[in-house]
């Protein structure tokens, strides 16, 4: 069911248009680090920044400016602008930074449009596979010109579908220890696809569902309306507060898996 | 240091040159299933085979068979041929059928050849990435073309490499899984790509280590030469029997993560 928003569907397009050429250029940045090489320095909250995610936010932030003066702007690298706008763009430029800067492919970028809190578009590029994940609420979710569609799993083979769960120390953070124990006692097929490629994936149908802790708004700012739009449940289970700002759990993925995930870490 | 084996160098190119010509063909043949379609069914031991994975195995064999009528051949979906022959083709297909039947593209093609139980060639094609790993004793591993070469680790540095472990069963059915169950305590990274993914994204560098349980020979038999050849560090630190033959536990990587390692999955 698409989320409810006052949008018009012309202006859902509009935006959607304007997210894909925002990840076109980002895309473009990252892959220019890619190829160059990069500095990376730790993060008070010990993760990793480099060039690359500097770079890629703020010519994000400055095609946004331009197009959009009056929207808001929240994003992992830099101060929020306009925070009081409706519509909040809300970037991560890679998500996966840890990932990025040990070469593996799976990193990703996410460029979310919300309305009044309601998202409205997602849109997750990842640079180094070529591929372009994007959703806006009632005109479907694509992966570069494929439209994804999800199919639920019936019970009985359920035990056959993949579910990413991020490492975890995230879940732990969210007091989500004794759950991740669980899961990984349960079920047979538990991987970790790190980052937002468990969200693509899930997107795609391809794994049954993700289930992702210790997340920030940007990380989980375009998954919601990507799983819906393509037929699969997404829900919010986890919201608490530390040092850094609020941190999520989400899962999402086919409907009945998700339910039955819902059980266990909510 | 290059694995001890009196095949002289010149028999080595020619082995290697042969299982790079057996990777094309079977990456042809899975790609013809992964546009076609496929039917699967599981197997006794619960895990599925298709279409693709027999063809696949199918073509393989005709070619070795033509080529090295005197060698023998160890697969995963078919019997063994000239058993006592010194030089064995170790065939599996496609390494993650159930990755492959999901669309989830990171399951991939293993051809060793082992001279007297030394491993001497090693090849693991991922047909849907388009990448082709390779390696021969003193030869060097490498991708598509790229030498590959793994650096190691300083200790303080340990904690930010990712670790790449099986899903927990495969480590309860070798008795490890306090151990899995530890290293999902102690390391901040873990993260589970599965299949053969895990091993050449060891190859690389990428990640820092895989942590492999439950496994057949087909499954490993790639993997020595391909880390070895990189510079990195391969051990075998669990082998046992069930009703499907060996089972092993291998560890894979930069070497003072993988002596690390060892010390915990011993």
């Amino acid at each position: 069911m698409p989320l409810p928003t006052s949008v018009t569907i012309a202006e859902r397009r509009r935006l959607l248009r304007a997210a894909l050429a925002l990840a076109r250029r980002s895309r473009a940045v990252v892959r220019h680090y890619m190829r160059a090489g990069f500095a990376k320095r730790l993060k008070a909250d010990a993760s990793y920044v480099t060039d690359a995610d500097l770079a890629a936010e703020r010519a994000l932030r400055a095609l946004i400016g331009r197009r959009f003066p009056d929207h808001g702007i929240v994003g992992e690298e830099f101060p929020p602008v306009n925070a009081a706008a409706s519509f909040q763009w809300i970037l991560d430029p890679i998500d996966g930074t840890l990932s990025f800067t040990h070469g593996i492919p799976f990193f990703g970028t996410i460029i979310a449009v919300h309305h009044e809190g309601i998202p409205v578009v997602g849109v997750i590029d990842h640079p180094a596979l070529g591929l372009c994940y994007s959703a806006a609420v009632g005109l479907g979710a694509w992966c570069n010109g494929r439209r994804l569609r999800v199919r639920d799993v019936a019970r009985a083979a359920r035990s056959r579908e993949v579910i990413s769960a991020s490492d975890r120390p995230r879940f732990v953070s969210c007091r989500r220890g004794q759950a991740f124990d669980r899961l990984m006692r349960t079920h047979p097929q538990v991987r970790g696809y790190a980052d937002c490629i468990g969200h693509t994936l899930a997107a795609e149908g391809k794994i049954g569902a993700t289930v992702d802790f210790g997340l920030r708004l940007w990380d989980i700012a375009a998954t919601q309306v990507l799983i819906e739009e393509a037929g699969g449940r997404f829900a919010c289970v986890h919201r608490s507060r530390d040092a850094g700002g609020d941190l999520y759990g989400v899962i999402a993925g086919k409907p009945s898996l998700v339910r039955w995930l819902e059980r266990i870490f909510r």
